[in-house]
C-alpha cells in the first residue's frame, strides 16, 4: 500500500502543477472559470443550461462537459448556441487538470468571458483534483437528502459555493433545510449558499448575480 | 501513466483474490450476501431499513455500512435491532474486498442468513471492485433522471438487479420510464428490475421475493 500512496501523491502533485498552468492560461486570456461538481442527477447540466440562457447575451460563454462515455450533455449545451467541448474520461470518475487542459486547447479562449466546467457526477473523487478554475461549486439537490454534508464532508469543505437545487419539490421529501445548512456551515463556514430550482427558476437570480460578480472581478 | 495503470491492475488483482476468499467464507457459513450500490441519496439505507423490517422475523440479518466518515447509517440500522458494522473508508470512494473482509470478521457469520452490504454513495468507482458477495444491486432513483444508464454505463453493466426507487414522485419529475428501461436493457439484457418506493412501500414485495429467493438458494 505504500507504493500505491506514493504513486497517488505523485499523480496529485503533477495534477496541481498542471492546474496552475491552466489557471495562468485562463487568467492571461481573461476567462473566469468555474467547476461544477455534484452527485449524478443533482442538476449540473440543468444549472448550466439555465445559466447559459440567462447570460449568453451579456457574456461570451463556453462549456467543458466531462462525462464517462456519452455526449448527451454536450449536445444539449451546444443546442443553446454556445461553444461546447466534450471531455470523455473513458471511465475515469473525475476530471483532472490534464483533461481540462486538453479541453481548453480546443477553445478560442480570448473570445470567452465565462467557462463552465461540468465535472463527472460524483460526490467523492472530484474533490481531490484541482483543475485550475477560479471557483469550485457543489450542487446538492433536495431528493438526495439533508444528511449529505455529514456523509460526504471532503466535497463540502473545498468549495466556494453550495447550490441546493430542486427546492420546488421540498414538500415531497423529508428534507430539513436547517439541518442541511448547519452541516454545510460546520464544514465550510460562511460559504455562499444558493437554494434554487432549475425547473421553476426560483432562486436563480442570486446565483447569477454571484456568478456575474466573479466574471466582473476578472476584468 | 504506465506505472499508474500497472499499480491499479495489481491492486485490482489483489482485490479479486480477497473477494474470492470472502466468498468462500460466506459460503462456508451459509450466508447470502448482497452489495448495494447507488449515487448518494438514491436510497440505499432506506431500502436496507425497509428490507430489514420486512424480513428480520424470518431471517437473521446483518448489515455492513460503508461510509466516508460518519456512523449515521449504521446507527439507523442498529436501531432496528439487527447486527450492524460500520466500515469507515477514511475518504476512499468505494468499498473493496479488504474492507469487507475486516467487516465480516466482526460478525458471527454462522448466525447470519442475509448480509446486506451498503457501499459508498458513488455511481462510478464501486463498479470496479468485487467484494465477494452473491449479488450486486444498483439502486437508481427517479429524481436522478432517466438518462443515468446512458451516462454511467459501467455500473449498470455489472449488476444482477436494478432497483428504481422513489417512484412515488414520478409525476413531479420529467422521467421517461421507457427510456430508462431501454438504456438498462441495452447494457444489461434481462437484468432483474424493481421499480418501488421506500417511502410508500409500493413495489417492495417483488424485491423482497427476489431477495428471499437468493437466501433460499444458498440452503
Amino acid at each position: 500500500m505504500v507504493v500505491r500512496v506514493s504513486v497517488v501523491e505523485r499523480i496529485l502533485s503533477a495534477n496541481d502543477r498542471l492546474a496552475e498552468a491552466n489557471r495562468a492560461r485562463l487568467d492571461a486570456a481573461g476567462v473566469f472559470a468555474v467547476n461544477l461538481m455534484a452527485s449524478p442527477g443533482a442538476g449540473k447540466t440543468s444549472l448550466i443550461l439555465r445559466t447559459v440562457r440567462a447570460l449568453k447575451d451579456r457574456w461570451r460563454i463556453a462549456v467543458l462537459e466531462g462525462d464517462l462515455a456519452s455526449t448527451l450533455d454536450a449536445d444539449r449545451v451546444a443546442a443553446e448556441g454556445v461553444l461546447s467541448v466534450q471531455i470523455t474520461t473513458g471511465g475515469e470518475c473525475h476530471l483532472d487538470a490534464a483533461m481540462v487542459q486538453s479541453g481548453i486547447e480546443q477553445l478560442p479562449l480570448e473570445e470567452v468571458d465565462l467557462l463552465l466546467v461540468e465535472n463527472v457526477g460524483n460526490l467523492v473523487c472530484p474533490a481531490e483534483f484541482r483543475l485550475g478554475v477560479h471557483r469550485n461549486i457543489l450542487i446538492a439537490s433536495v431528493p438526495e437528502g439533508d444528511d449529505k454534508p455529514y456523509k460526504y464532508p471532503p466535497m463540502y469543505q473545498g468549495v466556494d459555493a453550495v447550490v441546493l437545487n430542486k427546492i420546488d419539490v421540498l414538500s415531497a421529501f423529508d428534507f430539513n433545510l436547517d439541518y442541511f445548512r448547519r452541516g454545510v456551515e460546520a464544514l465550510n463556514p460562511g460559504v455562499a449558499f444558493f437554494p434554487l430550482s432549475c425547473k421553476t427558476g426560483e432562486g436563480l437570480d442570486a446565483w447569477l448575480e454571484w456568478l456575474e460578480g466573479g466574471i466582473r472581478s476578472r476584468e
